[in-house]
């Protein structure tokens, strides 16, 4: 596997994956056999991202077929691993809608049943294969928009949040796939790397930039407003695990604090993320579940803890949303609906 | 020792302090015996805490006249150990001009040596006692502040940021003062306490707020801004480094993301420091130093790493600094003084 990798293939009826939970000390590859093991891969976040949990509980459907396990139970048993991200529940969805049509074929049973495998099979790989193409469309709407402050200064300096990178997707990444098309341009840029606490995600993008030889700088999460006071950051570019028709977005917790000093600072703040991120049932930020996960990620022994995954970013506070659309301004969201 | 606790006491020549680095694991006594001793206490955050820093120093100093160095060395040393609170200045120019004074005595060369040895015991003895007493004094300031929020809500959720504690300061602390007062008369009080990373200063505040029994929850700092905008937080408070002239404040990297947020949602942020600790010559934040700390302190082996210790909060986002003499508005430090 060369770069860019995927971070989700097949393999003769199993789905192989890249354990995130061991990177960036160790690359090991984790083969899925059945459905508790795509649940499992989401709920320990092995597979993390929300385009890459979208795509690993599309293949647990598939798998939990091929283990002749009944639809429903296997979409309420992937649909509960976690709650924020909206990919998941739209990859659910399409297995679900393209299952349901290959059953309405008046097929003999034990055809009816090969019929609905390779559905599910077909369904799956379609969803990683379309979300390949959507963030290599995300970099190449983003590119304008460091190219022109690559054209003003020289070069550009990016600040992200948590990991929004190809280990968030199935390949090319979000938040990182307009880096990633300036790095193919030539261009001069860096990029800031928020640790992102307390799961530390920011190692894995370090890691990814590393593996792509993009020059960048780890951070503290904490140190983001003082270098945005200081004038070292042209641009932010978040992912997204949901985004509400007003344009609020759900993002890993702490890229509201960065939404807050970018706003202060005139810095623009983008979120990039393909149109399975935005749940246009979803009027606004107040009604996205935030999850809430175990104290021990803080490692802090028996102190008492709140461990909120995710934050809620006003639409008002993002200059863009990058998707494989074009770059939309909040309020026009509808639009890409329609 | 019982709560509340000393940070830094004398013992017959030598001076006995609490090793933070080893805390909350483990609670170990350190005895610093001359010069080198008490600057590399302060260099490897042993002590910390910009009121303890100034404490320390100038034991510091008292120690190195009593090992028979040069006094204008050994400010020196201390002065180099961090660079960004006043306090150690502020602390070190006050045991120079007693020291000075007591030269000028015009004794004989063997008294005289005497002379200056107790003159600097005196003054460090009287630095740390006035600074306990500043701080119990910013505890009886702070209350009403804390009172008027529990007489409307019937209980007060407080967030803090890094350790501005009892552990910061020879002893009751700055930040948590007015928290430990609140606790003495009987409110209902909580304190949101801030991982702050890189060196996770939080288990420093979880830690002491658990020896005096006072109901906390530890969070990642990534999380303060979705507490603030859920309205889980009644009120900041934080401690400071630094304070400039124009009421902007240097305090531990993170406190203007906080200062960000709870501007946005209207929750009152307090800064809450002695006197010792704004600097008059110092016109604003832009002229105070920022400490760049070591690499390894994020733990993420050979990555490019950007570390620094503190920020700036602006003046305008302050509700008020808290010291020992009251509540001032940011625009009105110059009163202190005069």
């Amino acid at each position: 596997m060369g770069y860019p990798l995927r971070t989700i293939q097949e393999d003769g009826g199993a789905v192989v994956i890249l354990d995130q939970t061991r990177l960036p000390r160790e690359t090991i590859f984790v083969v899925l056999r059945g459905l508790e093991d795509a649940a499992n891969a989401i709920r320990v976040m092995q597979v993390r991202g929300a385009p890459l949990i979208g795509a690993t509980a599309a293949y647990g459907v598939a798998l939990a077929l091929q283990e002749g396990r009944p639809l429903e139970a296997a979409l309420a048993t992937l649909a509960a691993t976690r709650p924020t991200a909206v990919n998941l529940h739209w990859a659910l969805q399409r297995m679900r809608n393209v299952l349901q049509m290959a059953q309405n074929q008046g097929l003999p049973p034990e055809s009816a049943l090969a019929t609905r495998r390779d559905a599910a099979w077909n369904e799956a790989r379609a969803i990683a294969r379309e979300d390949e193409a959507a963030n290599a469309a995300i970099g190449r709407h983003g590119l304008p928009l460091l190219q022109a402050i690559a054209a003003r200064k020289g070069a550009v300096s990016v600040m992200t949040h948590c990991n929004a990178g190809w280990l968030a997707t199935v390949a090319h990444g979000t938040a990182l796939a307009p880096v990633y098309a300036a790095r193919e341009a030539g261009l001069d840029i860096h990029v800031w790397v928020s640790e992102t606490r307390p799961r530390n995600q920011g190692l894995l993008t370090a890691w990814e930039l590393a593996q792509a030889g993009v020059p960048h700088t780890l951070i503290a999460d904490n140190a983001a407003g003082l270098l945005l006071m200081q004038g070292r950051v042209d641009c932010v570019i978040v992912g997204a695990d949901r985004i509400a028709r007003n344009g609020d977005v759900a993002n890993k917790v702490g890229t509201y604090l960065k939404a807050l000093a970018a706003h202060a600072h005139g810095v623009p703040f983008y979120v990039a993320a393909p149109v399975s991120t935005i749940d246009f049932a979803c009027p606004d930020g107040a009604h996205i579940p935030i999850e809430e996960r175990a104290a021990a990620e803080l490692g802090a022994g028996d102190t008492v803890v709140a461990n909120p995954a995710f934050d809620i970013t006003p639409a008002i506070l993002v200059s863009g949303i990058i998707t494989e659309f074009g770059i939309h301004p909040s309020h026009e969201l509808g639009s890409i609906r329609s």
